[in-house]
C-alpha cells in the first residue's frame, strides 16, 4: 500500500557561491548587538570586520575579547569614521537606539561609506508614514550609494507586522487584523525589565509613561505597516499604555515585585477607519505573565487564527536581523521595509 | 495613567499609482481558475483581458457568462495564440495541470508573448531541484523576455514550505522542520474528494496509488524548497502514500463512505541528512477529519511551534495566487520560487 520514492540529492543549483565572505561591521555592542555577534559566529558566509561602540571600556578591545572568542580580531573603535572600508556587499548591523532622528546621521554616514544598513531602530520600521521627510532623505542616500537601509527585529519588524501581512496572503479579502503578543519579562534581560517598569509603584509608572521613558517603541509603526501593506485605509491611530499590576507577590531574580506594584506594561494600538476599529495590536510585557505567545487573528474571507509559541524577544530580534542579511544584499537599493523583504534566510 | 496619541492619516507615500489597470489573462477555468476570477473581481488594480480553456462549452463565451457577471466581456478562446497582446506588466494566471513537462510549452509561449506567469502547477514550485534542465530553459525564456515565472498556491507554495521558511527566520539555528497539515476533504470540492480516493476500497486505493492517479503532487517539492532555503543539506527524500480508512460509516454529500473504505490520503515526505530525519511533511486530506489545521514545528534555537486554523485549500490557493501578483511584477525577471517572493499582498 505504500509507495516510496527515494532520490539522491539534487546537484547544487544555488546561485550563491562562497568565493568570499561578506564583511559585517557592528554598530552598538549592547545586549542585542552582542547576541547578533554570537549568532553570526555560527554562520559560514559572514566575517565581522569592525565594530563601533561609545563605551570607553570596549574601545580598543578585539571582538574576541568582547564576546566569547568566536568573532575574530577586529578592534572596537569609537566612531563610524574609523571603521574599515566596506567591501562588496558589506553590511553594517546597527543596534544602538530607538529614535530615528538621533541615529539618521549614523545611517547616512554608513551608507555613504558603502555599507548596507540593517538596524533594530524601532522608528526605522515604517518611517515613511511617521517621519516622511527624514525617510525620503535616507531613501535618497541609500539609492545614491546603491545600498539598502532596513529597520527590522522581532517587534517591530516581524511578529506584529510582517507575520500578519504574510498570513493575510491566504485571504480573499481582509477586513481587520488583531495581534496579541504576551511576553514574560521575567525571562528577559534586566534592561528590559526596567524598561517595562517592573517593581515600580503605580504612581512611578505613571510618571515615567508621562515622561516617555516607559514605552515599547514601534507599535504605531507596526500598525501603519500592516495598514499600508494590506491597503486597509485607516485614518486614526491611538496608543494607550497601562501598567500590569501584581495581584500577589511575584518573584523576580533575587528579589520580588510586591502586591499592588507594577509587573510591566500593557500597551495597545488601535487603528480605525471612519471610527471603526480595523487593526488592534496588543502587547503585554510583564514579569510572570503565563503562557507567552503570539496570537494573530485575521478577520477576513475566510479568516484565520494563528498561535505561535517561541518568539522570544531578544533572541528573535538578533535572529531576524541576521537572517535578513542574505535578502538585504539582493534587494533593490533604497529604504526598504520588512514587508518588502522576505524574512526568509537565504540558505540560512 | 493612560497616554493617548491620536494621529491623522499619513500622506500617501506609496510608490504605486493607478494610472492604468494591470491586464490579466486566465489559462484554465476549472474550479481554481474560476475562484481566481472571482477573487480578482473584487480588486481594483487588475482587469481580466482574456482567457483560455480547452472546454468547447466555454470557448466563445464571455467571462461574465462563465462567472457570475463581474469579470467583464473578454471572450474565452481555445489557445494561447489567440489571447490579446500583453500590455506592460500583464500577468497570465495558469491553473491547468500539475505536470511541469506537460505545461512548460504553454509557459514559454505566454512568456514570449510578454506575460508574467503565475501558475498553480505543483511541479513548478521548486523545479530547479527536481527537473533542473527544464527549469533552466524556462528561466532563460523568462529572463530573455523580462518576465517572472512563479509556481505558487497554498500547497505547495505556502503552508508547508513558505510559512516554515518565514517562521525559521526567528531562529538562531534550525536543526529540523516538521509540518502536519490536516484538511477535511468533506468540505472541499468534489474533484478533490475523488483525487484523494474518498469512497474507494483499500484495494482500489492501492491500485490508483500504484498508477499514480491518487497522490497530492508537490510534497517532495515543498521539502526540497525548505531544505534549500534553510541550507539543511538533506541527502535523501522519501515519499509514502497510505489510505485513511473509515472506522465507522462517514457521511459524504448525499451518500456516505462505508466502514473499512477509504476516506482519503495520508501522505508523508521525510528528508534525511546522513540517515537522520531533518524534514517531515505530513499531509492528511480525508473526509471527516476533525480539527483541520496546520502545525508547523521548528526544531531550532530556541525552537517554535505554530498552529494555524483557517488555511482552506481551494480558497487559499486562489488567494495566494492573486495576492502574489503585486510582488511578481516588481521581482527580478526569471524563474522564481515562493521563498524568493514575499507572500505579502502589495496594498492588497
Amino acid at each position: 500500500m505504500t509507495v516510496t520514492h527515494a532520490s539522491s540529492p539534487a546537484a547544487s543549483t544555488s546561485g550563491e557561491s562562497h568565493e568570499r565572505l561578506i564583511g559585517v561591521v557592528h554598530v552598538g555592542l549592547g545586549p542585542i548587538g552582542r547576541q547578533v555577534l554570537a549568532f553570526l559566529a555560527g554562520r559560514g558566509s559572514y566575517r565581522s570586520i569592525g565594530a563601533v561602540d561609545i563605551d570607553p571600556q570596549l574601545i580598543g578591545r578585539t571582538l574576541n575579547q568582547v564576546t566569547d572568542g568566536a568573532n575574530g580580531d577586529a578592534v572596537v573603535v569609537g566612531s563610524v569614521g574609523e571603521l574599515p572600508a566596506a567591501g562588496p556587499g558589506a553590511v553594517a548591523i546597527h543596534c544602538a537606539g530607538s529614535s530615528l532622528e538621533k541615529v539618521a546621521g549614523t545611517f547616512a554616514e554608513l551608507m555613504r561609506a558603502g555599507y548596507h544598513v540593517v538596524s533594530t531602530c524601532e522608528e526605522l520600521s515604517d518611517p515613511r508614514s511617521t517621519q516622511g521627510e527624514l525617510a525620503a532623505q535616507l531613501d535618497r542616500v541609500a539609492a545614491e550609494n546603491g545600498v539598502v537601509l532596513l529597520g527590522t527585529g522581532v517587534n517591530p519588524g516581524y511578529s506584529m507586522d510582517y507575520l500578519p501581512v504574510v498570513l493575510a496572503a491566504s485571504q480573499r479579502a481582509v477586513h481587520g487584523v488583531a495581534v496579541h503578543r504576551v511576553q514574560d519579562a521575567g525571562l528577559r534581560r534586566l534592561p528590559l525589565q526596567r524598561k517595562v517598569g517592573a517593581g515600580l509603584t503605580v504612581e512611578e509608572f505613571g510618571e515615567r509613561v508621562a515622561q516617555g521613558t516607559i514605552r515599547h517603541v514601534g507599535l504605531p509603526e507596526s500598525a501603519r505597516l500592516v495598514d499600508r501593506a494590506l491597503g486597509l485605509g485607516c485614518t486614526e491611530f491611538t496608543e494607550t499604555i497601562d501598567p500590569v499590576i501584581a495581584q500577589a507577590r511575584v518573584p523576580l531574580g533575587d528579589s520580588a515585585v510586591d502586591t499592588g506594584h507594577v509587573l510591566g506594561i500593557d500597551q495597545l494600538v488601535v487603528a480605525r477607519r471612519n471610527g471603526v476599529e480595523v487593526i488592534r495590536l496588543h502587547l503585554q510585557m510583564a514579569v510572570g505573565l503565563p503562557d507567552p505567545r503570539d496570537v494573530i487573528t485575521i478577520d477576513g474571507d475566510p479568516g484565520l487564527e494563528t498561535v505561535i509559541r517561541g518568539l522570544h524577544g531578544d533572541s528573535a530580534t538578533a535572529a531576524v536581523v541576521v537572517n535578513s542579511l542574505g535578502r538585504v544584499r539582493v534587494a533593490p537599493p533604497g529604504l526598504r521595509t520588512a514587508d518588502e523583504i522576505p524574512a526568509s534566510p537565504l540558505n540560512f
